[in-house]
C-alpha cells in the first residue's frame, strides 16, 4: 500500500492527507483529534470506535473488530480506530465519546481500575438542633454528623469563625466539606453538589490541569496553558539562573507559576463548568525545579552540584497561603521528589505506568530536556536523570521548533524523494524533535550519515538517488541535508538537516541511552531482558519507535513492546487526586527508589561516548 | 491573743499592722507578699521560710518548725511563715526563695512534682554537608538530625523558602527548633539557648502571662494587665452584647484580647529579660466566652439557651495567623472548654488541683462572676456553672469595689466596735468580696442578720453593744450598717453595708451553694463526705474560710480541710505547657467531666431558695 489518501474527520471538518495505511488514531492524531485508547491500541479496549462513512476508505473489519464490534455496529459503519486503516479517501465521525478532551494516555490510563478513594468529600448532614440536654459545640456536632471523633482535627481559623452563623444558617442541614479529617467548609444546601479537584502538571515548557469530579474520579475538563516562566528561558538551567538574578527573580517565577496554574485550572473548570470555589484540593507534578518555584523556594542549590533539592517529601499546603484562586481552603498536596533532577513528574510516570508491578523488567523514559530513565529489575527501582539538551525540543536546532503547527514531524524517503509529515498538514516550516528522530533515522538507512555521526560527501554514496544526492549540500561541518526546498516550504527558505544537528541529537540520545545503560549494567540486566520500554512525555508519544530505535536512543525490542504512554506524569497527579491509596503509593515510590547519580559512575562516560555512535546499519 | 502588732517586712519594708496571732504567711499577703505554700500552709514543705530579726514578736519554733529546720537555722532566726504567728511588732525578712514573683499557688503548685515534657524543643545540630553520595534533601536532612522521620511534618512555607540559605549561612550547624514534630524555625548558633514558652490565663478581669523556660519547667517572669475588655462591660454577658452591637464589635473585643495578650506577654518576657522572638508556644485559658473572642469566634450562642459554645475541643493555632507578637511560627493551643459556661480555665483548674486523683470526694469551686463548681465523687467528675453576678467582685454593692489599695478585706467585730483590715493599711475606701464575706458572717454572729437575710433594727438586738448598735441606721429596705464612719474613711463618706448588699451576696452565694448541692446529689454525696474543698481564683485565696462556712458560701467542714489553690486556671496552663502528658491530661478531664446544665434541674431553682438563706447562728 502506497500513496496518499485523504481523511475528513466529522464533526469538525479536520482534513489530513496520510500515507496510505495509516490507522486511523493515527490520522486522527495528525488532524488534532485524540481518541481514547486505554489499552494501547492493542484493540482490546474498543473505547476507540470511529464511525465510517462510507466502507470504501477503510481496510476491512478484521478479527479484533469483529469479536469487539456487535453485528449492528458493524452494519453502521462502526469501527474500532485502532484497528482500521485509512486505504482511500474518506469521511470519518468520531462520536464524542470515543474523543478525550484532553490528553489521550491520561485518561485512558485512568478510566482503567482506580476505585475513587478521595481526600475530600462533602456530606449534606442533617443535625439535630442543640437543646439544654444536647450542647454539645458547634464543631464537635458537625464532626460527629461526619463520622470524625478527631479532638483537634485542625479546623481553620477563618471556617472557625464562620461556623456559629453558618450553621444556623443552614438550619442544621449544612452540606460540610472535608478534607481528610479536617473540616474545610460549610455549604448552603443547593449550592454545592459534587467537590471537583485540579491535578496540575507543571511542565517546564507547557503547564496542564485536569479537572476531575472526585467521587466519581472522572476528568471532565483539561486547561493547559505555556509556561510564561519560558520568557526567562526554555530550560530549567536557565530558570534556575533567573531566579537567582536581580533582586526578585525568585519571586518573579514563583508568580509567574502561580498565575498560569491558577489559568489552566480557570480553563479546566470553564470546560466543564464548574466554580472555582468548589475545587477543593490540587495535587501536583513537575520536576524538582519546577515544584520548588511553584511553592516560591529557590532551586539554587539543584542546579549545582551536588544538586540538592530543599525538600523531595510531599508537601499539603494551603490554596489560600500560594494565592491559588480555588476554594482558600482547599488542600494542595504536591507530589514527592526523588532527587533534584529527578522529579514529582518522575514519581507521577512511576505512579501511573505501574512500573512496579510488572512481573518483568521494564524500562520506562521520559523524554524532554531531561531524560528521567526508570528501571525496574523484578526486584529493584532504578531512577537516574540525564541531561538530552534540548534538541528533542528543536531548540540548538538548525531549524528546529517545537512541535506546532507547520513543523516537520515525520520523514520518510522513498526511492527517489522525501515524504514529509507536517503538524496540520501545512507546508513546512520547521522540524520537531519526532521529525528530527526521523530524518537523522532515515539518512542512517541511506548511509548519508554514517555510525560516527559524520554526514558524507553524496559523491561517497553511490546508491543514493540523484534526487536525493542533491538535497545534500555544503561541506565538512557546514554539510546539511535539504528536507524541504525553498519552493517546498512554507518559509520560502530551504529547511534542511545540519552537521551540527546531527551532533546535537548525538549528544541528546547519548545521554539517555547512557542512562538506560547505566541502570542496566547497575540491575545486571541486559537490553533483552527487558519485557517492555515505555515512553512517556508529549515527545514519546509522538515519535516513531522505528526511528528511536534506528538511531538507538532506546534498546531494540520487537516494537509492539516499546509502548507510549503519554502524559504518564499528569495520570500520576490524577491518580494521586482521585484516590489516597495511589497517593501512599506515590509516596512510597519516591522513598523506594533507588536514585543512581550519574556524574558519580565512572561507567557513564565511557558508555555516553559510546552511546553517542549509531549502529551501523 | 487579742490586738493589733506591726510587722514591716524586708526587703521592701512593707508594714502592715495586724492581729496577734496572725501567722506570717497571712501577715505577708496582707503586705502585698507571697510566700510559698505548696504544701498548703501545712507546715510540709518548709518553703516559706523567713527569718526574724528577734525571737520577740513569734511564736516559738512549734513542733513542724523544730522538725523541718535544722538547729543552725532556727539559730538564725529562720522560721516558717506558715507556723510562726505575730505576737508582737517585728521585723521579718523575707529571703527571695520563699517569695513568689508571681502567684503564689500557681508557682508552688508546679514546682511539686511536674516533670517537664515539652512540645518545643530546640537542638543545636552538627549535620553533615552534602555530597554527590549524600544527595539528601535540605529538609530530610535537618530532620533526620532531629529523629524526625514523618513524610510530610506540615513545615510551613515560610520557614521552607528560608531553609535551603538558612542551613548553607550556618554552615550546617543550625538550632533547629520544633513544636512536636514540626520543624518551626532555624536558627543561628548562639542566638538561642533555651526556648520559651507563656502560659496565659485570660480573665474576664485580669489577664496574666507566666513565662516558662521549656526544658527546666522554671516559671521565670509574669506579666498581668486589666482585661482591656472591661470598657465595654465587666462580665461575660455584656461583652457578649457588645460583640453582637454594631459592625465590629467582635472584632473590637477580639483586637483587644489579643493586644493585652501581647503586652502581658512582652512583660512577662521583660521581667526575665527574654526576647519574644524567642518564645515558640502558648498556652491559653478562660472561660468559653475569653476563649471565642479570642481566636475571633462570635461568643453570641454561648449567651442564649442553649449556651452553645462554637467549639470546645482544644485548637492549635498559629501566632501568626492570630497577629501575636512572639515568634510568628510559635503554635498557639488553647485549652479545651467543657460547656458554654465551663470554660478552659475550668479545665486547668481541674488539671492542676489533681482533683481526679484524690482518693476521697473532693469538691472544688472557682468563685467569679460565674461559679464553677467541679464535684469529684471519687469516680465521677461533674462540672457545673452558676451566675453568681459580680457581687464577690464588689460590683452591685453599694460600697463595693475590686481588691485594691484602700479596700476593706477583712472585718471583725469586737465587743464594742469594729476591725476593720484593709489592703495595703489604707483608710478605707470601700469593701472588696472578702470584706463583704466577713461583714455579713460578724452581722449574722451578732444576730443583725437574722438567718432570712433581714438585717434587724437596732431595737430588736438587746445584746448589741451600744457601740455598734449605733452602726445600725436606716429602715426597711434603707438599712444599712456603718463599716466606716465619715471620719475613718478614707473618702470622708461612711461606707456602709446596705439590706440591698446582703440580698446581693444572697443571690450569690446561693446560686453556688446551690450548685454544690446539686451535685453532690447528683453524686448521691452529703457536704460530710467530702474530704476536701478547694477554693480557686483570687477570690478563694483571700476570703476568710470561716466566714464562708459561716454564710454558707461552701459547706461546713473543719477549717484545715478547705484550702485555697489560688489562680489554679494558670496553673493548669502552666502545666499543659511545660508537659504534653499533663496536656492530655486536660484534654481527657474534658472529655471525661460530666456537665450538669443547671437550668434544666427540676431541683435547682428549689435548692437556690434554700440556700439563699443563712443557718442560724
Amino acid at each position: 500500500m502506497t500513496g496518499k489518501a485523504r481523511a475528513e474527520f466529522g464533526p469538525g471538518g479536520e482534513v489530513v492527507f496520510v500515507n496510505v495505511g495509516t490507522p486511523v488514531v493515527e490520522a486522527a492524531a495528525l488532524a488534532g483529534i485524540q481518541l481514547q485508547t486505554p489499552c494501547g491500541g492493542r484493540g482490546r479496549c474498543a473505547r476507540c470506535r470511529i464511525i465510517a462513512a462510507s466502507s470504501d476508505g477503510l481496510t476491512l473489519p478484521d478479527e479484533v473488530e469483529r469479536t469487539s464490534l456487535s453485528a449492528d455496529e458493524l452494519a453502521q459503519g462502526v469501527r474500532l480506530g485502532c484497528r482500521a486503516k485509512i486505504i482511500a479517501d474518506t469521511h470519518i465521525w468520531i462520536p464524542p465519546a470515543s474523543r478525550l478532551s484532553g490528553d489521550a494516555i491520561l485518561e485512558a490510563g485512568l478510566v482503567e481500575g482506580i476505585t475513587p478513594q478521595p481526600n475530600v468529600h462533602c456530606t449534606t448532614l442533617s443535625l439535630s438542633e442543640p437543646t439544654l440536654s444536647d450542647q454539645r459545640a458547634d464543631l464537635r456536632r458537625i464532626l460527629a454528623g461526619l463520622g470524625i471523633e478527631s479532638g483537634d482535627n485542625g479546623t481553620e481559623l477563618s471556617l472557625l469563625r464562620d461556623l456559629p452563623t453558618r450553621l444556623r444558617e443552614t438550619n442544621y442541614q449544612p452540606i460540610a466539606v472535608a478534607v481528610g479529617d479536617r473540616l474545610v467548609d460549610l455549604r448552603t444546601p443547593g449550592t454545592l453538589e459534587h467537590v471537583y479537584g485540579c491535578a496540575v502538571d507543571i511542565g517546564t515548557t507547557t503547564v496542564v490541569a485536569y479537572l476531575v469530579e472526585l467521587e466519581s474520579g472522572k476528568v471532565l475538563g483539561t486547561g493547559s496553558a505555556p509556561n510564561p516562566q519560558g520568557t526567562h528561558g526554555a530550560d530549567v538551567v536557565s530558570r534556575v539562573e533567573f531566579a537567582d538574578s536581580g533582586s526578585n527573580g525568585l519571586a518573579t517565577l514563583h508568580e509567574e507559576a502561580i498565575t498560569v496554574v491558577n489559568q489552566v485550572i480557570a480553563a479546566a473548570c470553564a470546560e466543564a463548568n464548574v466554580l472555582v470555589d468548589d475545587v477543593y484540593e490540587i495535587t501536583v507534578v513537575g520536576n524538582a525545579c519546577m515544584m520548588h518555584l511553584f511553592v516560591g523556594v529557590t532551586p539554587r542549590y539543584i542546579a549545582r552540584a551536588p544538586y540538592i533539592p530543599a525538600f523531595d517529601q510531599p508537601l499539603q499546603l494551603s490554596a489560600a497561603e500560594l494565592a491559588l484562586h480555588i476554594n482558600p481552603r482547599a488542600q494542595v498536596y504536591v507530589l514527592p521528589n526523588i532527587a533534584g533532577w529527578v522529579g514529582a513528574d518522575t514519581v507521577g510516570v512511576l505512579l501511573s505506568t505501574r512500573l512496579t508491578q510488572s512481573a518483568a523488567p521494564t524500562l520506562a523514559v521520559d523524554i524532554g530536556t531531561n531524560g528521567e530513565v526508570m528501571l525496574w529489575s523484578g526486584q529493584q527501582l532504578l531512577v537516574c536523570s540525564t541531561a538530552a539538551g534540548p534538541a528533542f525540543e528543536g531548540a540548538q536546532i538548525r531549524h528546529g521548533m517545537r512541535a506546532a503547527a507547520g513543523a516537520i514531524a515525520h520523514v520518510h524517503a522513498t526511492q527517489d524523494g522525501l515524504a514529509l509529515q507536517t503538524i496540520g498538514n501545512l507546508p513546512p516550516v520547521g522540524i520537531c524533535g519526532s521529525g528530527l528522530l526521523d530524518a537523522v533515522a532515515e539518512l542512517l538507512d541511506l548511509g548519508v550519515i554514517n555510525s560516527s555521526g559524520l554526514m558524507l560527501e553524496a559523491a561517497a554514496l553511490e546508491s543514493l538517488s540523484p534526487t536525493l544526492a542533491s538535497r545534500l549540500q555544503g561541506h565538512g561541518q557546514q554539510r546539511e541535508f535539504v528536507l524541504a526546498r525553498p519552493e517546498e516550504s512554507g518559509t520560502g527558505k530551504a529547511i534542511t538537516l545540519t552537521q551540527a544537528d546531527v551532533r546535537q541529537l548525538q549528544l541528546a540520545k547519548g545521554a539517555i541511552r547512557a542512562g538506560i545503560e547505566v541502570l542496566l549494567a547497575e540491575s545486571g540486566l541486559q537490553a533483552v531482558d527487558l519485557e517492555r520500554i515505555l515512553l512517556a512525555g508529549a515527545f514519546g508519544s509522538y515519535i516513531d519507535r522505528v526511528s528511536a530505535v534506528r538511531i538507538g536512543l532506546v534498546p531494540e525490542l520487537p516494537l509492539p513492546r516499546i509502548v507510549s504512554v503519554g502524559n504518564a506524569a499528569g495520570a500520576g497527579a490524577v491518580m494521586a487526586l482521585i484516590s489516597l491509596a495511589e497517593r501512599h503509593r506515590a509516596a512510597e515510590l519516591a522513598e523506594t527508589a533507588k536514585h543512581v547519580e550519574l556524574s558519580t559512575r565512572s561507567d557513564f562516560q565511557r558508555l555516553f561516548m559510546e552511546t553517542m555512535l549509531f549502529e551501523a546499519s
